[in-house]
C-alpha cells in the first residue's frame, strides 16, 4: 500500500478479509488516477477462449493502464468489478484479485450486469489510484558554491539505480536530491543521437519482457519502443586456424569433434552448477579460492574450452578468466537465471530487446518524473561526514553542502575511494571496494547505410578467439534506416587494441569484421558513414563496465559488507542486486532495495516518536 | 482537455481511439466535481419519445451539472454510462460523445444495466470531473505602498473583461492580479441595493440566453436567477406632436401612414446591410467616411426617420447620429446579430433577461472564484513599463511595482491616455483611442411600491422624440415587490438634462412619465418611493457607457489597431470582441481572447525551452 492511500477496517462492519476493506482515505499532494473499465482482451482486441483467462487479462490490462499513468496495484484506492452472469459459486476474480494486490486492499464493489459492450466480454474492472503528485511539491533550487541545503536524503550518483533511490524516496513523501558528478544522467547507460537521427547505445543496451519485469514495466510506464534482437541468421567464429567458421545462433561452432564436445561439457557444467547457489548467500558454495581460469583447468578443460570461457568473461564482465573468482562468476551467472539465459539474445535472455529511443530514457524518464530541481548535474561528491548525532554532511568539489539524514551512495564500488568518508568506511566494506574492480569494457559501433551483412545470411552475431573484438552484435534500427554492428572490445585484447592510434584501432576492426564475413564484403564493409567508440575504462566516474568483480577469497571474506549501511549511508549500485547484476535490471532493483532501507528507517523512526509521544 | 487532466494511451493496451482514454490522471490543486448519474429528462421531469433525444438530453444534462460546478467537458477525467437493453448494434451514445467531448478523451466504462430509476430512462451517465483549485493556492498578499510584487499577469481594471482574462490566466495555471482603480469590480456594470432589499442595475443590466451563450453560462455555472424583460402590454411613444402615442410591442409607432413606412424603409434597409459585414473584417463594407446622419440623410429619409435613427443611437450607445462612422453603427449592429436583433427585448434579442441579484454578481462571482486576494480594488495604474528584455512593470498610483511578463489593458480605449506607457503606445492604437469616445449614458430608476402603469395596458417600454429620457423600460423585480421604470438619459437630450439641478432632473423626468403614460396615473407617478440616478460619463474610469464610437474615417484607417497586442501588453474590453460589442457578452468574449493569447504565448515560450533543452 503506498504511503498516501490508506485502507481502514471497521470493527463495527463485518470483516472482508483478505479480499477487501470497507473504506480507504487519500492525502497528501496527490495526482488521481482514473481507469477505463478494463476487459480481457489482448492489444488486437482477441478475448482469451476462457473466463480465467479473460479475468486474468483484465487484471493485466489494468495493471498495463495504471503503470502508463505511474501507478502500481498498491496505490489503488478503490476497484469495481462488472460481472456477466455471475454467480457466488464462481469466484475466480477473488483468487485472481489477491495475487494482483499483493497484500493491499482496496475497497470494492462488485456488480454483476447482464452484458457488457460485447457479448465476448464477461468481466471488467476499472479502479481509482494514487500516487504522490512530485511536480505539487515546491522546486529545489541548487545551492550557490559554498553554500547548503538540508534533505532527508542524499543519493550520490544519478545513474539507475540512483534515480531509482531517489525516486522511491520523494514518491514516499521525503526530500531528497541526487548528486550527479557527470553533465548527464544515466551513468553506465549513455545514448547518443546519430547524423541520421536515429540513437546508439554506448552503453547498456539490451533488457527483456519476462524476468526484466523491473525494466519491462519501465517500458511500458513510459510508452518506450522496443526493438527485437535479430537472431535469425548464421553468426560467425574468428578462430586463430581459419579465418571464419559458420554456425547457427544458439550452437557451438564446429570448431572440431572433440573440442565442441569439450565446450559443450564445460559449458553444461558450469549451467548445473551456478544453479546450485544461493543468491542470497553465495559464499556457501565455495569456488572462492580459485580464479575462473584455474577452476575451469581443474574440470580438465582443453584450451578451446579455455578460450571459451574467456570469450564469456570478457563478453559479460570485460575480464580475462584469471582475474575473477569462481565463484563470483557462478554467482553473476545464477543472477542472470543461469548462463545460458545471461548470454542469451533471445526471449528471457540477458540481450533480448533495444529500445529504439535509447536505454538512457529510462534515467531522462525517471528524472523528468522527480521533484523539478532535485537532480543536480556536475555535482561531484568529495566528502561524506557523518556527525555522532546523526546527520550526514556531503559536500560536493566545489564547497557546497548537502545536509541529510540518510546518504545513499549509488556509485562503482571501485570508485568508493574517489570520496572521503569521515569516519572512513568500515575495514570490511574498505576491503570489498579495494578489492574489486571493474573489467575493460569498450564499444566501436559501426553505422553502415545498409545492412550489408544480412545478404549473406548473418545475423550479425560473432564471436572470437583472435580479437581485437571477443564479440559483435546487429544494433540496427531498421525503421530509422540506421544500420550498425557493435563490437565489444573487452579484456586482454581489448586493453591491446586501446593502446593503438585512433586510426589503427578503426583499421583493427575493419580488417577483423572482413576476416568475419569474407573478403566479398571489404568494399561494404570498409565504408562505415559513421563510427562511434566508447572506453569505459576512461570515464573517470565509471572506471568500467558493466560491473566490478572480485578476485578469489574476496567473496567469501567480506562480501557480505558489500550492501550493508554504515550508519546513515547505504549502498546501492547494480553490482549489489541479488538479480541480473550488471544489468540495468540490477540497478533498478538496487535503487528500490535501496529506498525501501531508507523508508523503513524513516517509518520506523517516526512509529518511535509517535510511540513516545 | 483542462491542464491539469491528462489522458493518456498505452501501447500494451488495444488503441481505444477516438472515444477514450484507457487512464487519465488529475494532478495540481484541483477541485474535484462528481455527478450524479444524469438521465434525458427536461426540468419538468419529461423524458423525450426517441432514445436519441433521451441521450442527447442526459449528455447536455451531464453539461449543465458541470457547468454548475464550474466545469466543462474539457475537465471531465472518466466518464460512466448506464444503458437499459443494451445493444453493440446500437451505439448511438458514442457519436453524442463524440460531440460533447470535442477532442477530449475521458476514460470510459459502459455498464449494461436490466433497468434504471424509472421504466422511462434507458440511459445514464455520470463524470468526475476536476478544475483548478484557485482557493488551494496562496493568497496573494497585496504589498505595501512603493512596495512590489512579482506576478505571470497583470490585468489592469476589474471589470467583467479584465476578471474573465485574470481568471482564465490562473484557471490554466499562471499567478495573475487585477488592479482595479475603483472600491468594486463589476466596471460598467454596478447593481445597487434598494431599501425595499431588492437590487437595480444602474449600468448593464441584460442578457439573453440564446445568442450570448457566455452569459448565460455564467448564470448557469453561478446559479443566478433571471427575470424575463415584460413586453406583455402596449408601449408609448412621445412626440412633439401630440403628447403621447400608444402602440403594441414591436410596432412602428403610429406617426402618419407616410413617415412609418419612410422609418420602416430606413430600418430594414440597415437591417439589411448591416448583415452584409464581415465582423473580422468591417472596413472592407465601406461607409465609414460619413457620419450616421449624413448616410440616414443619404437614404432619403425624413425627419422621423431621421428622429426614430436618432433615438436608437441614443439608446444604443449614448450618441448623436452626427457623433459617429456610419460603418461603426453598421457593424455594432451586425456585431450583436442585427439591428432588430440587438434592440428587441424578446427572445435572441439584446434586453431578454435581467439578473435578480443585478449584473454586478456575474463579477463578483468571478472574483470569488479567483485566488484568494489576487483582485486589488482601489489601485489605478499610472504606468506601464515595458523593459527591452521583456519585463513589464505596473505601477499603481501610490508607487507600488508589479512586475510582469504579461500585462492585459482591460479599461475602455478612451481612457488609455491616463496611463503612462513607457515605451508609448504605437502610432495607430493612439490614434484609435484618443479618437475613440464614450457617449453620454445615464439612468434614473424610480421605484414604486406599485406597477401603476400596467393597470392601463402599458408595458413599461417607451420611445421619446422629445425627451429628456430617450426611452423607458420596466425593471420591476415583482417577486421581491420592486416596481420600477428605468429611465435612459442619453445623446444630447441626456447632456441637456444633466445640467439641470437634481430637483430638476428629477422633476424633467416626473413631467415626461405625466405626458408618457396620462395625467390620470400623475398621482402615482410622484410618488416614487426612491430614485437611482447614475450618470456614466462622471465615473472617472468609464468616462461613459456602454462603448466606445469613432467618428468616420478612424476604423478604416486604424481600426485594426484596436486588439493588436504591443509587445507584452495586450488589450480588451468590449469594445475589442467581435461579437455583442457594447455588451456583457462582448465583454467576457474579449476577456476569453485576451487569456487565450497571453497563455498560448507562455505554454509557446515553454515549448521554446524544452526543445532548447
Amino acid at each position: 500500500m503506498a504511503p498516501h492511500v490508506t485502507t481502514i477496517d471497521s470493527s463495527a462492519l463485518k470483516d472482508c478479509k483478505p479480499y477487501y476493506s470497507p473504506v480507504a482515505t487519500v492525502q497528501g499532494p496527490v495526482k488521481f488516477i482514473y481507469t477505463a473499465g478494463q476487459v480481457g482482451r489482448d492489444k488486437n482486441g482477441v478475448v482469451p477462449e476462457s473466463y480465467e483467462q479473460e479475468v486474468e487479462l483484465a487484471f493485466q490490462n489494468l495493471g498495463d493502464a495504471l503503470l502508463a499513468a505511474g501507478a502500481t496495484a498498491a496505490d489503488i484506492v478503490k476497484v469495481t468489478y462488472y460481472i456477466v452472469n455471475y454467480s457466488p459459486e464462481n469466484r475466480y476474480h477473488a483468487q485472481v484479485l489477491l495475487k494482483f494486490m499483493n497484500g493491499h486492499r482496496p475497497p470494492s464493489t462488485l456488480v454483476p450486469v447482464p452484458a457488457l459492450a460485447v457479448p465476448e466480454y464477461h468481466f471488467e474492472i476499472e479502479a481509482v489510484a494514487a500516487v504522490r503528485d512530485l511536480t505539487a511539491i515546491p522546486p529545489i533550487v541548487r545551492p550557490a558554491a559554498l553554500g547548503s541545503l538540508s534533505v532527508d536524503v542524499v543519493v550520490v550518483g544519478g545513474g539507475l539505480s540512483g534515480l531509482q533511490t531517489a525516486y522511491d524516496v520523494q514518491k514516499a513523501g521525503y526530500s531528497c536530491v541526487v548528486l550527479e558528478a557527470r553533465d548527464r544522467v544515466g551513468g553506465k547507460t549513455w545514448s547518443r543521437p546519430t547524423e541520421g537521427g536515429s540513437t546508439v547505445d554506448v552503453g547498456a543496451a539490451w533488457i527483456n519482457d519476462s524476468n526484466q519485469s523491473k525494466m519491462f514495466a519501465l517500458t511500458k510506464k513510459f510508452n518506450l519502443e522496443l526493438i527485437e534482437q535479430n537472431t535469425n541468421g548464421n553468426c560467425a567464429a574468428h578462430v586463430p586456424e581459419k579465418e571464419s567458421i559458420t554456425f547457427r545462433y544458439g550452437e557451438v561452432p564446429a570448431w572440431g569433434e572433440k573440442d565442441v564436445a569439450d565446450i559443450v561439457r564445460i559449458r553444461d557444467g558450469f549451467e548445473e552448477l551456478c544453479h546450485t547457489i544461493d543468491i542470497q548467500n553465495p559464499w556457501a558454495a565455495g569456488n572462492d579460492d580459485v580464479t575462473l581460469e584455474e577452476f575451469v583447468k581443474q574440470q580438465g578443460a582443453g584450451v578451446k574450452a579455455l578460450a571459451t570461457v574467456g570469450i564469456w568473461s570478457r563478453a559479460m564482465l570485460g575480464c580475462e578468466p584469471s582475474e575473477l573468482s569462481a565463484l563470483y562468476f557462478l554467482d553473476y551467472c545464477k543472477s542472470g537465471g543461469g548462463l545460458l539465459q545471461m548470454r542469451s539474445d533471445q526471449k528471457n535472455g540477458g540481450q533480448h530487446l533495444r529500445l529504439r529511443t535509447g536505454t538512457q530514457s529510462f534515467s531522462k524518464k525517471i528524472a523528468e518524473t522527480m521533484v523539478p530541481g532535485s537532480v543536480i548535474l556536475e555535482a561531484p561528491v568529495s566528502r561524506i561526514f557523518q556527525s555522532r548525532s546523526g546527520v550526514a554532511i556531503v559536500t560536493t568539489e566545489d564547497g557546497t553542502r548537502y545536509h541529510a539524514k540518510k546518504v545513499v551512495v549509488s556509485i562503482p564500488t571501485p570508485t568508493y575511494k574517489q570520496i572521503t568518508f569521515q569516519p572512513p568506511l568500515p575495514l570490511d566494506k574498505l576491503k570489498y571496494s579495494s578489492n574489486s574492480k571493474l573489467g575493460y569494457y569498450a564499444k566501436m559501433i559501426l553505422i553502415w547505410d545498409k545492412p550489408w551483412w544480412r545478404k549473406d545470411g548473418y545475423c550479425g552475431m560473432t564471436q572470437s578467439f583472435v580479437g581485437p573484438a571477443s564479440v559483435t552484435r546487429d544494433t540496427s534500427d531498421d525503421l530509422e534506416g540506421q544500420f550498425s554492428l557493435t563490437c565489444f572490445l573487452v579484456g586482454q585484447p581489448g586493453r591491446d587494441w586501446s593502446k593503438l592510434s585512433a586510426a589503427g584501432r578503426k583499421e583493427a576492426i575493419l580488417s577483423q569484421l572482413v576476416a568475419l564475413f569474407g573478403s566479398g564484403n571489404e568494399t561494404d564493409i570498409r565504408a562505415p558513414t559513421e563510427i562511434f567508440e566508447q572506453e569505459w575504462v576512461k570515464d573517470p566516474w565509471s572506471q568500467g563496465c558493466p560491473c566490478p568483480v572480485t578476485p578469489p577469497n574476496i567473496m567469501s571474506d567480506v562480501g557480505k559488507a558489500l550492501r550493508e549501511p554504515f550508519d546513515a549511508i547505504h549502498f546501492v549500485g547494480t553490482e549489489t542486486s541479488f538479480e541480473w547484476k550488471g544489468y540495468m535490471e540490477g540497478a533498478i532493483r538496487s535503487g528500490e532495495r535501496g529506498a525501501a532501507e531508507v523508508v523503513q528507517a524513516f517509518s520506523s523512526k517516526s512509529a518511535k516518536v509517535i510511540a513516545k509521544l
